[in-house]
């Protein structure tokens, strides 16, 4: 390995600054010097099990301080970190402990029956409740106070678009480059300070804690996403930045009955683009939103467009960090502006590759290019379009027709508060599509749905059917899971 | 090599801020577009010379635009950049030239005489005034948009300790990560506006020039040091951040009527040690007051005290950036807190060397580790105090003036047959050098050693008094023991 040597982060956080606040929770505050011991005591006890350099650690937890030393405990003792996502099924759990050869499950008591039925066929993986790990004994270990940036930090698994998840390989770097990216793109104020409410599990929450630790900056954390305690947040707490998703954003403005502070400047708006009628009401009220386009193979955002730019470029993520680089490739050239094609990024925020899997990394990136699978274009100023991620493209009588604009035609009808499209069958046509909206207590019909999209847009993008659901699939960072919406058909959760 | 790729600097900025300011000076404005504008059509200039990858190239210049136009321009062609001291007299810049393997050197009509006087006798140097090369027609050619941090982009000339200058290598890599230090030390605001008065073709000018693209902040330049035009700067101009040296800063606090805005959030003090009633007087008038200890083997600051300890700690140079370490080293070990010892660094903003001196190179760095002949102690809080620098350095108005250099000078002279030089205190320059000498029979007045000096020193270096003695301090082993020779003047040893 031949990256650059640097010390550890929370050490060095914690010797520059440690009183500032690390870490809010609930009525608790946390400095950075009290986090680095509170690592370091779990370091001991993860040392004691035994736990070593290189190993593999998965955890099964909620947002809370606990997490938060763990990821850092396992930096001291150079373990890589396997984060798993708490709403999986057991056997969906095993697959990525197996895959990732993990040594110890740490698991929340909340969960402990999935993480004992996922390990317990394994017999390589070992699995603890955190507060047993709590009780273990200190070890004397030597911690490792100066890391590498090529080593790895997490496994992060994601499925993409073969269905089986792969390990995203995440290294020191890449997250490093990831929160200096960020900060050269949004600034850093002494005053700055993140509300996580977002998975720890995913990037855009792992990613918060990575940016706290450099910064030194403190991060608010929430259990669970809950609009009102989030803008209370931002009212009462002094929180200056949050991550997002629009349907998060859309739940926040829609309970946002006063103005944010002037101090509230960045509403980081990741997870595919937003639909206009929110981002309008977020102008209407002064909400300052960057939109993002990220993954994470990028270890979170990798463009974003700042928000002088919002309503001026409506729908674009915006241009690559400052660091990165992006094109758009079509038929293996270069495309024109405004000629759709693969998303193509690169930059040392970029991952290295899946784990153990030679093949799917070669084709994914090349010549240090990750091939994002994505499309979209850009815009004769070089601002990125996303048009829509290429596992969800339906083609329907050989058009192409991108779920996330019909979305944003079925969100823009006043009674539609949700909605998503997906591909359905068809003898004819190959493919067609089909929506599944959320209404709220404004009454629609099918019927008018169908007319008011017909007047919007070209004939063969209407949904054949329209749907209307509870609630809609997502996944653990409030993304729509657009390829399980199919399931709702056979197992008619309609309403 | 295997540095990370990203794209150029300025390529970028100007790609995603434009219409942002770069430069001001006197009444011209300049964005980000239009110095990369500027910059390329300078490149096609050289190319046309031609200059190419790889190739060096000094220049002789003062700060102004052209000379940040010209810096750019050399890093899109990928030649390395040799900044040249302007008060240097023609045989030292010849030495740099020489040593460089300068191609090209570029001079301002000012220093016309001195650059053909350095650059005549070499073949292989062409000099060309900057209007000259400003007349020449472009060529053709591929700018580099793309960069490794590993390749070099500056070499700049330092002398040490062993009287002749040592080329220190630069990469961008080492300017890249002075930049973030600082950074996530100072912070990173959109209103940012940093006043360049110290001179660019020292590490302190050009690092400022280098955080401007990396930020996205505009520069105000200033053609040399004027306090009233400093602080005017500040009052007026909305600069919010200056880099000063002690001197400088005792004249700015002396010519200071009004507070500075609370807009004005940075002085950042380098160059030495700063004297108490200087602080004092500096926190009397609410200026924030940043010290730090660099050089130009760390492309600028590595160690450095935020405001909020500027008294706490008097006379501490703080702690390491964020991405950098620290020792202290005595008798091979580490020194113990208050135990002085060799300061030892080592960080991503270091040099990986001298150009073709692999000697010195490997005499100075160790395992990554840069020795830096300066001592120092840590206190029990890990703050750095600089008891020294490099046993005898001597700083002259920000200028590191060494006294083997000006010693072998007069060793030069054909009456000397001994010199020793030392620093004197001075309230305007902080330190001057001053000369002991034994002659010989010949007979020779003090004025024709001063005379004999300028000849061959820039005028920072001649020595403000030259005393004859008839001898010299010595140690057992015969080495010249600089530190007594202040105590000749009190014993009036002068003969």
């Amino acid at each position: 390995m031949s990256g650059e040597m640097m010390p550890n982060w929370l050490y060095k956080r914690a010797f520059l600054s440690p009183e500032r606040t690390a870490l809010e929770f609930e009525t608790e505050k946390i400095s950075f010097f009290e986090l680095h011991e509170r690592a370091l005591s779990l370091a001991r006890k993860l040392a004691s099990f035994p736990i070593k350099e290189g190993d593999y650690v998965s955890f099964l937890l909620k947002n809370c301080p606990h997490t938060v030393e763990l990821i850092h405990a396992l930096e001291y003792i150079g373990a890589v970190t396997v984060p798993l996502n708490n709403r999986l099924a057991p056997a969906e759990l095993r697959f990525q402990l197996e895959d990732s050869n993990t040594a110890l499950l740490i698991y929340d008591e909340s969960f402990s029956s999935q993480a004992i039925e996922a390990a317990e066929p394994l017999k390589s993986v070992k699995a603890m409740a955190i507060h047993e790990l709590g009780q273990l004994a200190e070890s004397d270990f030597q911690p490792k106070t100066e890391i590498n940036l090529d080593s790895n930090h997490t496994i992060m698994y994601t499925s993409g678009t073969t269905g089986s998840p792969k390990g995203v390989i995440l290294t020191y770097g890449n997250h490093w480059w990831s929160a200096i990216g960020s900060a050269l793109n949004l600034g850093l104020q002494e005053s700055d300070k993140w509300l996580c409410t977002v998975p720890m599990f995913h990037m855009s929450g792992l990613s918060i804690l990575m940016r706290s630790v450099i910064y030194g900056i403190p991060v608010v954390i929430h259990d669970a996403f809950d609009p009102d305690k989030a803008n209370q947040a931002i009212h009462s707490n002094g929180v200056t930045i949050v991550s997002v998703v629009s349907a998060m954003l859309a739940r926040m403005v829609h309970a946002l009955e006063n103005k944010y502070p002037e101090s509230f400047r960045c509403m980081l708006l990741g997870g595919g683009p937003a639909p206009k009628p929110l981002l309008e009401a977020c102008t209407e009220k002064n909400i300052p939103v960057f939109q993002t386009y990220g993954m994470t193979e990028t270890a979170s955002q990798i463009v974003t467009l700042s928000s002088e730019y919002m309503l001026k470029k409506i729908g674009s993520a915006g241009k690559p960090l400052f660091h990165a680089q992006l094109k758009i490739e079509k038929d293996g050239a270069i495309a024109e502006p405004h000629e759709v094609g693969e998303i193509v990024v690169k930059g040392a925020n970029v991952t290295k590759g899946y784990l153990r899997r030679k093949q799917a990394t070669e084709q994914a990136i090349k010549n240090g290019w990750l091939y994002t699978g994505d499309l979209g274009y850009l815009d004769e100023d070089g601002f990125l379009y996303v048009v829509d991620r290429r596992s969800d493209l339906i083609i329907s009588g050989g058009e192409n027709v991108y779920p996330a604009e019909i979305e944003a035609t079925l969100l823009s009808h006043p009674s539609i508060v949700e909605a998503g499209v997906t591909g359905r069958e068809d003898e004819r046509w190959g493919q067609v599509p089909i929506a599944f909206v959320v209404k709220n207590d404004k009454s629609v019909t099918e019927e008018q749905l169908k007319t008011f999209c017909r007047e919007q847009l070209a004939g063969y993008k209407v949904p054949k059917n329209i749907y209307f659901v509870h609630e809609l699939p997502r996944n653990g960072a409030n993304k729509l899971m657009r390829r399980e919406l199919i399931q709702f058909l056979k197992e008619d959760k309609r309403c």
